[in-house]
């Protein structure tokens, strides 16, 4: 049996500021480092060590692993950092506020944008500052292949190849994995991990820097999954993750 | 022609306590963190970038690493960690104070024990708490070969290969190199870069967390070095690295 653990990253001054974000390269509030400490000393205290972390290539997450580590005494553990667990690409909606988005086109079409499937926001268009082609992070992407815009199945697509031929043989290898991502990379995972079906993954909030434990079979199917905090804790962290769509926050 | 960057970590608690630190893995004092901050911002000023990121095992270099890299806003960067970058391991000295030391044995045995390149300090004697053989960032090392102290000639032997087998492959790919680890590991690495004599790399004098340029022919033989840092700056950052074994500080 196996045993991983998956982190959404600490509060970011977008998500300070309810805007929607994506491939945006923001970063922590004050508050969403604190939120990452106290998930290193959580792990700490509850016995968790890691062999190898794996995150996304924006700095929100990047920087959640290394507090956390940190506070786990392991800054030297290797980490591989990969586009494929960035966030949803959120197209030309990122930078935009969410609750003046909802209140011009309503909260349900700020649903749908937001946790459709399979809609994806309007694209960037050529030429848009934000469709950042030359960042060197992204030097592996092929510039017809660079996301202008995702669904939350285009993320799927995107997560679970990666999943399945980089974190997948480590598991295997007896590694013991943190990953470190974001709401909708995460969403991806688990969605594909405990088969939820494309309506129901829209329902599925990630509370932020709550460490989320799965415990896998040797087939790597979920045998059981928990967060680390108790559960009035888990429970005003995803209400507090769900009302960010909305017009009044 | 190639440019790589060398980096000796920040201030850490033993350096301000005056301790003989080597494998032992003290933090960054606060001083330190605001070093490798201005070192970091120096580097984007300068307008350098980095493709790959070397460094210890030790959190002093691990830290000063990660600040440098949120400075240039490349948190993602491939970062390779080795114990290997480690700094000299200090043998039955480590933890003690250098000037009680230099006060009991006198100025010129510390600096024997210090500087001598082939002299190594009283080894760990098995059982000695400071044998850290179990911790999991050395699982990959033999025991048998595991330091329990080292001369200069000894960090030479083991940084060497790293640096043949390891960062000039990706030197010699074009991908351009940030090496962030310790006094002795940056010393034996230039002696062999620059050739210089056993007597000579003695008084030669690391300051901390200032960027040191090398650039290298297609030989990956040495044109030039500098620091980034002014001269006067430099000088005095220097004399406060070589007054540290001094009885009276």
């Amino acid at each position: 049996m196996y045993k991983i653990v998956l982190l959404r990253h600490g509060e970011s001054t977008w998500n300070k500021e309810n805007r929607f974000t994506g491939w945006t390269d923001v970063d922590l509030t004050e508050q969403g480092v604190g939120e990452a400490r106290v998930a290193g000393q959580l792990l700490k205290d509850e016995g968790y060590a890691f062999d190898l972390a794996f995150t996304s290539v924006l700095k929100r997450a990047n920087k959640t692993l290394n507090i956390v580590l940190e506070e786990l005494d392991s800054l030297w553990l290797p980490v591989e950092h990969s586009w494929r667990l960035n966030e949803r690409h959120y197209g030309a909606l990122q930078g935009l506020n969410k609750a003046e988005t909802a209140a011009q086109y309503g909260d349900e079409q700020v649903l749908v944008w937001r946790r459709s499937y399979d809609t994806p926001p309007a694209p960037l268009e050529e030429g848009d500052a934000r469709l950042n082609y030359d960042d060197p992070r992204y030097a592996s992407l092929p510039r017809a292949r660079f996301p202008r815009t995702e669904c939350l199945q285009d993320t799927v697509a995107r997560v679970v190849p990666y999943w399945e031929t980089v974190i997948v043989p480590q598991i295997l290898a007896g590694r013991r994995i943190l990953v470190a991502a974001h709401g909708n990379s995460l969403r991806a995972l688990i969605k594909y991990l405990d088969n939820i079906s494309d309506a129901d993954i829209v329902g599925l909030n990630i509370p932020t820097a709550q460490p989320l434990v799965y415990e896998l079979d040797v087939n790597l199917k979920p045998v059981k999954s928990y967060y680390l905090a108790d559960e009035d804790t888990i429970r005003a962290a995803q209400a507090a993750v769900a009302g960010q769509g909305k017009a009044k926050v």
